[in-house]
């Protein structure tokens, strides 16, 4: 994320983070050659577009100010193709939200970085939790309810769709120099989208893009938020305190996505973890007490009242927390409101929550020890959950990515749980993510609602309009 | 321009023509490297986000399409970090629209520019005139009338004016490890924008910039454009087929500028130029037959009606020009609507203009011959037009860019007319255009509208918040 404060808010404060540098090029070139060193697959980067300001509030930024939790925070695509000029295989996961800025103008950029990296960017779609971010994007408006965001979440999508796979034929760009055609206007098509939020006419103003889509990745965890993946997504977000509960949730993730009528082996699932590593058992323990004396309390409140929208500086000692009508991440709101009123001394439990899982790891599990149990402990979540990878977070940066390049990485490669090295250079996001085998391995699997959307060379505009309107009515109608 | 054709449609065709490429990075990197060998300010990439769909229209791109003018176009600050990696000094100037998307969110964007390049960055702000554009991004309606265009751009600028000046304290940002303090909240405030058509309660999202402000660029021709570029510009595009006519034209500029309380030295005059070097007069006379050769005219009027509105195919070749109620560029459309309506022969004058002006130079000058032969003639604009500099764009790229680097740099450097070098590394977008003396080089100049927003360190923001108030009476409530 472009900001100081990612999931361990304070640990700038450690001498030897450099996340201070989160404004410089230099910091993610850096980064991004050190992933691609370990053979990683992507680098994602997080976004938010307001600050966590529920915390000791209302429109209290403080405590983000002061911890410098995900405050502030530049835009994540800028960095882009200063990091695919310095790697080759490397791909670049980036969220853009749905509320944020015009699917137009949204497209143009997703398919400006696709053309750039030749391919090696994916989409992480979100729909916005934050009422700072609306107030500033929506005319001091607040956040539309969750429901509306995603009916407005997959018009957006759908206009993507049409725009990067139905508006340009595959065989639209010609560049000869003998007929003088650069791009030939008979093989580009409007796609005339009118939804209830959107209208665009289109065309698509960039050509046919290397994926010709960007891969889709969604982090929902509501009911709509994961309806919205099983339908659209590629690689999912997922999160659990255990690798059982982890199962559970996949299983249930697979379920819907079969119900879309999707294959489940066309969606992958990947937790975010922190790692914490030691030559000993007992050195990885000091090393995560070292890390932990420098997190900021008062940031992880921050981080925990934006996502649930819960303030718990409004709450004494032995108060009982109160269910909350929040707008925010909607499966964290749930969760903690439906485990936890009620219970004797909820509010110590939040606390305790919040200052020994937030304050270090944030959302995620915090796997410390040597390279070995912390492999063993990976083998052990993929074994029970059937998870197919990790998004790895930081304590300190870029010093834990090393670690776990230089320690952890060939430990899991004598143990045939990572590759040795890409299959091939100039590797796509999709390649990365399914495989380089197949007809085309750059294109969405066939069982994606966007996949039989592509205007194929030589097909007509006809058999083209045909194709999508049945595809439309079967794929899309499926009630949101 | 991320495009394949710029000002010359069809030289694409052209054998050493490597426009093809504008999609990859290589291509933006090799171009910056060229520029700043040639000790170049700055980079400017134009912009559009609609296709040149009047000419045989209304809502035709087949001309565009075909001779690949402006289209299809990328989105052009993605490759800014790419140049900014490979390059010391070299600034880059980029196209934002007012219309395309909110301030807040573009805020970010060209704040996150400024802090990735370290300060080599400036907006040429434009307010939109192709339909096209606007049917995609404000859900299928039309380009607003021209003069609220120009509200809106007001608006707009005055809001991107306060989230980067007023917004956070010089010296908000602590990063002191001792008091755990990352930034001082107390050091950042709302902005509560309130305008007819935009609505901000902020606070910025970015810390300040190495600029604090990027540098403004402007480009307006018509009165509203005039004024609003000699209210808020640092830098404007000017264009003229003469120097004489230039220089009536930067006069009368320097008059509205001093007629906001601005001094008139603290506005510079870039004119639009092409450039092709022969090693002999004749030479350079048949390079540009050779490079016309591979012009499309069809290209070339898509140009023209896109700049104009005026639809020239609809024309029979003895027919008068009709005034037109165009929404586009609008001194394009005084222009021509003034000149030519009613003279005999005018469809023929205006596409003997078309194929001799805008189908090789578009918008602007060729300047052609040998080194020397260009040089006297860049000599002659400057002294009787008091213009202060040139905006070079290309017949082939990079070709046309290596030729002005290699041959003409050095016979104006051995006159004095450009520099040696730059006068330090480093050196932020500002800097290269007011110089690196005085107190705070890299920030406005005193008599600029929004010199007095920036919260300086030690100010209290009630001594801020009153000192902007009268400011703002002062300078914004000049009448639009």
């Amino acid at each position: 994320m472009g900001c100081p404060g990612l999931q361990c808010p304070g640990l700038w404060k450690h001498p030897k983070d450099k996340s201070r540098n989160y404004n410089t090029i230099e910091y993610w070139t850096n980064l991004a050659k050190t992933l691609e060193r370990g053979k990683f697959n992507a680098l994602f980067i997080a976004d938010v577009l307001g600050g966590y300001d529920v915390f000791n509030g209302p429109q209290n930024l403080t405590a983000a100010a002061k911890s410098g939790a995900q405050w502030p925070i530049n835009e994540p695509s800028a960095v882009v193709s200063a990091m695919a000029a310095v790697t080759k295989n490397l791909s670049f996961a980036i969220t853009f939200s749905t509320i944020s800025e015009a699917p137009y103008h949204f497209a143009r950029r997703l398919a400006t970085l696709d053309h750039l990296t030749n391919g090696r960017v994916g989409w992480n779609v979100v729909s916005s939790y934050l009422d700072s971010a609306a107030r500033n994007l929506l005319n001091n408006q607040p956040l539309p309810p969750h429901t509306e965001r995603y009916e407005r979440a997959q018009e957006y999508i759908e206009i993507i769709y049409d725009l990067f796979l139905s508006s340009w034929s595959d065989d639209a760009i010609k560049v000869d120099p003998k007929t003088g055609v650069f791009a030939d206007a008979e093989r580009i098509r409007q796609i005339n989208y009118e939804g209830k939020h959107f209208n665009v006419p289109g065309p698509s103003i960039t050509e046919p893009t290397p994926q010709r889509l960007p891969v889709i990745l969604q982090a929902g965890t509501s009911k709509q938020g994961t309806e919205f993946a099983a339908r659209n997504a590629e690689a999912v977000f997922v999160n659990d305190a255990t690798p059982e509960g982890l199962g559970i949730k996949i299983k249930g993730f697979k379920d819907l996505i079969k119900q879309q009528g999707r294959s489940d082996k066309d969606v992958k699932f990947l937790q975010l973890i922190t790692v914490v590593l030691g030559d000993t058992h007992e050195e990885a323990i000091e090393k995560l007490q070292e890390y932990k004396s420098y997190s900021d309390l008062d940031g992880a409140q921050a981080l925990f009242g934006g996502w649930t929208g819960i303030d718990i500086g409004q709450y004494g000692w032995d108060q009982e927390l109160k269910h909350v009508e929040s707008n925010a991440v909607r499966g964290f709101v749930e969760k903690w409101t439906k485990v936890l009123p009620g219970e004797s001394g909820d509010i110590k439990k939040t606390r305790e929550f919040v200052a020994n899982q937030i304050s270090i790891g944030g959302f995620g599990s915090v796997f410390y020890g040597t390279p070995k149990e912390v492999a063993d402990e990976i083998e052990r979540w993929v074994d029970i959950s059937d998870l197919d990878g990790f998004n790895i977070t930081y304590t300190i940066t870029p010093g834990a990515f090393e670690e776990v390049v230089d320690k952890l990485i060939p430990e899991l490669r004598s143990r045939g749980l990572v590759w040795d090295d890409y299959p091939k250079d100039g590797i796509t996001f999709r390649e990365q993510i399914f495989g380089t085998e197949g007809e085309d391995p750059t294109y969405l699997r066939s069982t994606h609602p966007a996949y039989e959307l592509r205007w194929k060379a030589g097909e007509s505009k006809e058999e083209l309009e045909e194709r999508i309107q049945s595809i439309k009515q079967e794929r899309f109608n499926i009630a949101i």
